[in-house]
């Protein structure tokens, strides 16, 4: 068991050199939100934009795509053609605000033509525990990103932290998957046993979208070809140290938006150039 | 009759601490708007996440979703599932930007749904002011947030200050609700008879919208878990402390928008972690 | 002639004292927009609120209601009634956006209904000019806010400066109206002749948007109670001094938006509680 | 070859001079965006009124028209007659979001119907290579800013460095247009054969939407009457430096919008009254 610190993060970064353009820093793909729940997949796809992604796409139902024009013009949303080439996408993130009545067969095809790592989150998992078959099409190394109650629908009920623990370990080796269990401290599981327990963030993070914003960084820095496991890490802390940040000067008052923009000062104070 | 101030204040609030989620800190759902006046709700429901709720749902005209879901993406729309399930919410706010036209049975319905104290504002007091056989529907420890005319709408035109002191207790006392009646000494009314007066606040606060957002703290702290007279406290003092600092660098030029995002100066301020 | 400074205007404003409420503050009306120039409203709208306004409502085609509903949730968007109603309204801000192609027997209708002054910009007074029978029923007292072009439509080419300052007095005297001609030194002249010259305000504020703002204010002070003179120099100068505070940073750079946020820097400079 | 420098570039700019109306600042078309991918003319528009521009068209697809209006109140939507009457726009600039599906006879109309240098980026340069009679019709002077890939789409593979540099000429001088050709270091190319190279900006600028930004800031120098060299010699350097500004306390987390807000930074920086 290891316990995350800021010192542990730098060396896991990719740099950002000068002679860049914005493909380098990857195109990634949020898919998420139904009518009423799209504010999900903007805080998601800002939280991208924020962490460093060069592109970010978004797919949410087409009545609902002035949501994130608006509120993320730098976004850009899918259209079916870019669907059907999932492929140029660097990294998914699926799941944020997506509802229980998705149509199954969409997300079964998703996950069947998707061979990279992919983050899945919200009800991305509630639909894993819903239709367990969907579970095995999940690739290999992609990062699950359940809060407690979600993951105990995975896996049914836990009697307590140590047993929650194995369960994790029992899971992530089981589907060869990347497990970030959130909670007050946030765990990082890996297939092969591995468990990292990040030390940043604070109570004031305990507030809605705070998840949405995690998984889009998840989803930056996979796209930005960080290897699964470095990703989890850098987006946990990094996130963790954002609602430090933003909370300094709002206490309970900081929401998830707070977050996203304090992203820059995480990086600014670990010294993540 | 007491006089209120924020060393009085600190005492009534419950602390957020280290090992929590944001389920503890309240799922509420604010129901208001019509056409053309979402922009309450929106202001509602931003009040109601800057003063701490974990979870913010809304209720509005469909066609009017996008308001809330631009304006404040850490907000759900609530669909009709869970406007069936009301006991999910930890506390309502009810009546902001509502209009006249609503669809009284639906209101109706929902005060002999919902079994627990909810709060009160704007058109929702109007309605109970033009069907008074709703307002014995009322839940016990229900909060009321009338201004003055809204007040008056209600118990018949007042003749000066003590008689409506004396309306208010004898109103509170019958209904067995909380009355917090808004004006430039705000007091709030139990049915015990108690009166508290509120020292914060200026007149700058006396702007489009001002009401909105207090409706908006009152229900975040029931939602909190506060009992009805200290999220009633607790609400109008922060909302006049929030006023107050908003307007020390804006004077008359201060609009609702600015005393939302003062909230969280108003927890710095008086040392509310 | 009278050259306008800040010591002029401390003392033409009205205080805003404790014992207040929103309706002290004046409800005033903006009335434009049309498909794709609804921005013009909600700068106007914006910028009454920043000067003060206790209500500020709008009219807008109802497919626009989304733009000021999101970016401005404090305004309200009239509806029916309350345009029938034209007299609850203590001053209208009449044409931002509107377009040429406005329905002329609402315009009409508009002037018939409404008794008090009011204040004309932009396509409200280009309607004037096509529609010259439509002056006679302006109220008189009212505010028309012509830029140069806007004035020659309605008084014929100008040959130079002091045949402007002559036609606008002729202009006024004749229609018993006040007159702000906007330009590098915006005057203001009234019904018996006086000119009052502007000294606050600069070059950049050559913006899109700025007379949006203008009207705004003027319509936000005659709301407040201010004779009509007043009201246009208080708004005339308080929009150059804001264009000033806003422009210090930002040069070249400074838009429409930045002049409203530095409307209550304005206030503050010049002391105005 | 010219290297640019800050120095070099404060002769090139136009004066704001006291005496002087929003006209006198250029009034600029940006024509893009279709469904989903209408951000890209919003950071244009905004991008085009920070750098002075006095009136800010846009012509998206008539449903997208709010996310314009939301999001710069202060930009007008072109209307059929304005687009019939195109000779009123002292500069256009056609591309941003426009995507492939475009009515390829009305860009064609357009680049013969508009008589002055024009700005294309993005779509409207793809389209450009898979039409390529329409590059014959653009009006000379004009500018395009491709990035590499677009380049390449234009003049076929590209072995070296130098290769492109080479090629950049051939095409400015066969087709009598400026190309900046967007990269590490920006090159400029004369239709004369001169080049010059940016020295501002930096990696942090690699992130979506900066390309918007760039061809808003580029329409706007030249709707204000900047030859076109000059044009782009000032947007080049101005949104590099307001890249290096943004990026300052943002690092790797700046993104498009940052770098509009710094715009008038940069001209702060360079003493650009």
């Amino acid at each position: 068991r290891y316990f995350l610190t800021g010192d542990d993060l730098k060396s896991l970064h990719l740099t950002f050199n000068r002679f860049s353009h914005k493909g380098d820093y990857g195109k990634v793909l949020l898919i998420g939100g139904s009518k009423g729940k799209v504010g999900a997949v903007l805080l998601a796809s800002k939280a991208a934009l924020r962490t460093g992604s060069g592109l970010v796409f978004a797919l949410v139902p087409e009545d609902e795509r002035l949501i994130l024009q608006i509120g993320a013009p730098e976004v850009i949303l899918a259209n079916q053609d870019e669907i059907k080439g999932l492929q140029i996408f660097d990294a998914l993130g699926v799941g944020p605000g997506w509802g229980q009545e998705i149509d199954i067969s969409f997300y079964e095809s998703l996950l069947k033509r998707y061979h990279k790592p992919l983050v899945i989150d919200a009800d991305g998992l509630n639909l894993l525990s819903a239709h367990p078959r969907l579970i095995e099409l999940v690739p290999n190394g992609s990062i699950l990103t359940p809060h407690i109650k979600e993951f105990e629908r995975m896996t049914g009920k836990v009697d307590h932290h140590l047993d929650r623990l194995q369960k994790a370990r029992d899971f992530s080796e089981k589907h060869n998957v990347y497990l970030v269990l959130k909670g007050q401290f946030t765990s990082i599981t890996c297939p092969d046993g591995r468990q990292f327990f990040n030390s940043s963030g604070n109570q004031y993070m305990a507030t809605a979208g705070s998840g949405d914003v995690l998984t889009g960084m998840v989803t930056s820095f996979l796209g930005q070809g960080y290897p699964p496991l470095n990703a989890a890490l850098c987006a946990v802390y990094h996130h963790g140290l954002a609602g430090e940040l933003a909370s300094e000067t709002r206490l309970r008052g900081t929401i998830a938006g707070d977050i996203i923009e304090s992203i820059p000062a995480s990086f600014l104070k670990l010294g993540i150039a």
